[in-house]
C-alpha cells in the first residue's frame, strides 16, 4: 500500500487528484470527497475528516439512509470486506474475525436481518476496534436500541471507521488518534534487572472457548518485546491472555520449575488506548497489573 | 469406612483381631502383619510402620520377588485398583485417574509389559501421590534405572503406598506424615481486608490439553476456603490451575472488568508440602506467589 | 497481679467478695459495684459490664458530675495514673506515654484547663487506645464540641477504661474485644518460603519526629514472630514504622545490598483492629501491606 | 560554565587553544595536554581520554608521584576543592559533602595523614561518585592495601575524575559514560494509571542518623518526576531514602490514611548505573523495586 500523503501536498492536490486520494474514505460515496475539494487548506488532518463527516451529517435524509445501505452486510467472509482494505488483512487475521462457525455466521445473518429489519440499514460496526465475541455483544445490545439513538451510533462507527481508513492515506498535524497499543515488561525481581529470552504469547480468547495467537515474541535484554504486540492499529475489544514461558529461566535452579507458563488475562475496553501489562516475577511469585 | 483405632487401643488388641485390621496393609501379605503381631506395645505409628518394613526387607529374596509380583499391573481401571481402597475414589477421580483414553491405556500397558520384562516384578508407584502425567513421566524415567536401584525405588513406594494405608487405621502419636495441602487466601488491597464470595477453582493440567476440576469454593469472610482445596491426602505431582473469578467482585465500579478470571497456573513436586497460594488483587493488579 | 476470675466463679460471690474484686473498677465509684452486686448471675461479662454501666448512666445528674471530677487530670506522670495498674506500666512505656518534653506537659495542662472549665469535669480517654500524638489530637477536637457531646463522649471513654479493667478481673464467656493486635510475616519470593532469622523492630513515631521502640524481635521458621508485636493490649491510635534487617539475610549474595533496613510506616485507627502487615521481599523488591 | 566543545571542532583547535581548553584536565598538570596535543584527529571523546592517560601511565615514575602529590589532602571544605569546578557545587551540597562536623574532619585528617604517611601521596578518590559514608569506607579500606595496589587504585580514580571534567569541556561521538540515573514511577493500582501529585523526596541518609535532602518533586500526570531525580551525574555510592507522600492522594476516601508517607530504602553501588524504582500503591498496600 503506498505511503500516506503528507497534508501540505494534500493541500496541493488538484481537484482530481484529490477525489482519486479521498473518495472511497466513506464507503461508495465519492461525493463527500467532491463536496469537500474546495474547502481547503485543511490546518489539520482532523479538520479534514470534521469536514467530510459534517458533509455527511448535512445530507439530505434520504441520501443518508441510502449511504447506510450501501454498506454491506456483516456476514461471513463479507463482514470483513465492510471495512477492510487490503493491508488490514493480518489485523483481521489476527484478531480472528475470518473464522466463524456455521452457527455463528448463521446466529450472525439472523440478527443483521433483525437489525435491518427494525431500523431499515444494516448494522455497521468498526470491525477493527472488536473482536468476534465483542461484535455479537454489540449487535445484541445495538438491536435494544431506538431508532434516532441508532442513527447516531451508525454515524459514529462510520466516523471511526472512516478515521482509520483516512490516516492511512493522510499524514500530518492533527493526527486523528485512531491506534492503541498492548505491550508489555518483564523484570527479574531476584536480579532486579529485566528478563531477556523470555517466549511471549499473547492470545484472543472467546467464549467459545478458542484461543487465537494475537502476537509471540521473545524478550529483549531490555525486558520488553522489540515491537509492541499491538500497535498501529486499534486494540479490538476483548479477552486476551498474555503467556509468558518463564520455566525455562530459572530452569537450572528448580525442576520442575514451580512457575512454568503464566497466564494473565485481561479484557480490554479502550481500542485506542495503551494497555502496558508488566510481569515481575521470582521463581516463586509474579505480579501483573496495567502500567503506563 | 471405619474410624481409625486409636494405637493404645491398637496395642491392646489380640493376634486375631490384630491380624484382621492390619492384614491387608500390604498387598497380598498378611504374613507381614503376622510376624509383627507380638512385638507390641508400638509407641508410635511410626514404630509399627517401620516394623512392618523391617520385616518385608529381611524376608527372603524369592518371597520379596513373590510380594512384588502380587502387584497387579497399572493398566486401565486396574491401575486404580492397585492402592485403592474403597475411600479413595473421590481423590482418584478428582486427580483424573480413572480417565485414560484407549491411546494412553494402550502406551500404559507397553510400558508395563517393558518394565516387567526388563526387572521381574510389575512398576509400582504411589498413585495418590502422582497425576497422570507424572506417572507417565516416572514410569519412562524408571524403565532407564539399573536392577537394583529399581528394587529400592519399589519398595520406597511400596513404604509410601502402606503408609497411607495404615494412617486410615490406625492413628495416635507419631503420625508418619503422608499428607500435604492446597490452600488458597485472597485479599483484596483496594480495601485492606480479605475479599470474600470470589468463586475459586482449582483444575489439574495435562500436557494432553486436558483440565480436571479438583475442587471449587467460594471465599469466605477470612478469604479463605472453608477447607483447603487439597488437604487429608498427598498433593499429587503435576501442574495446577486455580482460577480466581474476580470479575464479579468490584463488578459495580469498572464494566467490563479489566480482570474477569484470573488464571494462577504452578506445578507441584512435594506430594507432602504445604502449597499456600495467595491472591493480592486490585481491579487492575495481582500478585500470587507461594506462601506459608 | 492476679489472675482473671472465672464468670462462673464471681457469680458466687458473696456480697463482700464482689464489692472487693470489683469496687475499684470506676474510679472511685464502688457505689457502681454495689448496686449491682445482687443482680446476678451474669451470662456474659459484656453483660456484667453493661449492667454497671446502666447504674452509672442512671445516676442522677450530680453524682455523675462528681464521678467525672474524681478522675484526675491528664497532666504529667498523674496522667497515667488515670487509668493505669501496676500491670500496664510496660505498655505506657513501649507506647511512650511517660515521656513528655515540658513543653508537651506544659500545653497538656493548659488544654486540660481549658476544658474542664469549659465543661466542667475533666478531660478523660482511654489513653491505653492512644499515642501522645492522638491524645493531643483528641484534646483539641474535644474541646471543640458542645456540652452534651462532651458528657456522651467521656462516658464513651469510662466505658472502654472500665471494660480493659474489667477484662483484667473477669474472665469468660461474652468478654468484650478490647484487645487488637499488631503482627507481620516475612516471606522470601526467591526460595518461595517464609524468612527466618530477620530482625524486625516496630517503632511509634511522634509529630516531634522522636521514635520509640515498641517492640523487637526476629522472625521464626515460619517468617512470623514468636508473638505478635502488640497483643494483650488495644494498638494505641498512631503512626509506626516496622522496620526489617532484611540486609544479612542475602548478605553473601551481594554486597552492599540493595535492601538493608526496610521501612514500613503506616497509622492505625482501630485500636481493637488486628494489624497483620506481610513483607514479601527479594534482594531488591518487596511488597508490604495490611493483610489478614 | 562553558558549553562543551564538540569533538569535530576541538579536532582544529591550534596547539595553544587546545592546552587552554584541556591544559587543568589532569590536576596542575598540563603537559598532559601539551602530550597529546599533535596527536589527533582523536575519533571519540573516549580516544582522546585514553591518550590523555597513556601519557600519565608512560611518565617517568618520579613525575607520577608528583603529579599523585600535586593533589590537595581531601580535608574538610578543601576536599571538595580536589575535583570540584563551579558548576558542580549543587552537586557537592545535595551530597552533603560539604558538611561534616568537627569530629569528622578530624577523623579525616588523621586518616589522610595516615595514608599519605603509608603511601607517599594522598588519599585520591573520585568525590562525585560518592557520599561522606562512603568515602570514610574507602579510605579505610584502602588504608589496608598494599603500594602498587594504591597506586593502581589511585589511577583509576584518576581516570574517573579526568572523565567527567573532560565530558564538561569536550562532547561528541564515543562520550565515556560518566553519569548515573535515579528515577522514579508511581502508579496507582485501585485505578489502573500513574499516580499524579504525588509530592516526593530523596534522602541521602548518613550513618550518624542525618537525612540530607537530595532532591524533591512532584509526579506528573505520567506517575514520573519531570526530570530524573539523580542525573547529568554519578549517583554517588550511598544509603537512600525514597519519601513518597501519598497520605493526601486517597485521602477523601479514608482518614486518617493507612499509609500517608511512604519510605522506601536501599543502597546504591554503581555511580554510573540506572537507579529506577517505581512504587505500586493502594491505600492499603505497595510494592518498592529496582525496575529498568
Amino acid at each position: 500500500m503506498p505511503l500516506p500523503v503528507p497534508l501540505a501536498a494534500l493541500n496541493e492536490l488538484d481537484r482530481d487528484e484529490f477525489i482519486d486520494l479521498l473518495g472511497d474514505v466513506f464507503e461508495r460515496a465519492p461525493w463527500i470527497a467532491e463536496a469537500v475539494v474546495g474547502k481547503g487548506p485543511f490546518p489539520s488532518v482532523t479538520a479534514l475528516h470534521q469536514a467530510m463527516l459534517a458533509e455527511l451529517v448535512a445530507a439530505p435524509a434520504d441520501r443518508l439512509t441510502r449511504f447506510l445501505n450501501d454498506h454491506p452486510d456483516l456476514v461471513g467472509p463479507t463482514m470483513c470486506g465492510q471495512i477492510l482494505t487490503a493491508e488490514s488483512t493480518r489485523e483481521q487475521t489476527s484478531a480472528g474475525l475470518d473464522r466463524l462457525t456455521a452457527e455463528q455466521g448463521a446466529l450472525l445473518a439472523e440478527a443483521n436481518a433483525q437489525y435491518r429489519a427494525r431500523f431499515g440499514f444494516p448494522f455497521i460496526i468498526c470491525v477493527l476496534r472488536h473482536s468476534r465475541d465483542s461484535i455479537f455483544a454489540e449487535l445484541e445490545r445495538r438491536l435494544g436500541g431506538d431508532a434516532s439513538e441508532e442513527r447516531r451510533a451508525a454515524l459514529a462507527e462510520i466516523a471511526r471507521i472512516t478515521a482509520l481508513r483516512l490516516v492511512r492515506k493522510v499524514t500530518g498535524p492533527g493526527i486523528p488518534e485512531v491506534y492503541g497499543r498492548l505491550s508489555t515488561h518483564l523484570l527479574d525481581m531476584t536480579r532486579g534487572h529485566p528478563a531477556a529470552g523470555v517466549p511471549i504469547e499473547l492470545y484472543l480468547l472467546s467464549q467459545d472457548g478458542s484461543a487465537d495467537l494475537v502476537a509471540a515474541a521473545r524478550s529483549n535484554v531490555d525486558g520488553r518485546t522489540d515491537a509492541p504486540l499491538i500497535a498501529k492499529r486499534p486494540v479490538p475489544n476483548g479477552t486476551y491472555e498474555l503467556r509468558f514461558s518463564v520455566g525455562g529461566y530459572f530452569a537450572d535452579q528448580y525442576h520442575p520449575p514451580f512457575l512454568g507458563v503464566v497466564p494473565v488475562r485481561f479484557a480490554t475496553a479502550e481500542p485506542e488506548g495503551h494497555y502496558h501489562i508488566p510481569l515481575l516475577f521470582t521463581p516463586w511469585s509474579y505480579s501483573a497489573y496495567r502500567g503506563s
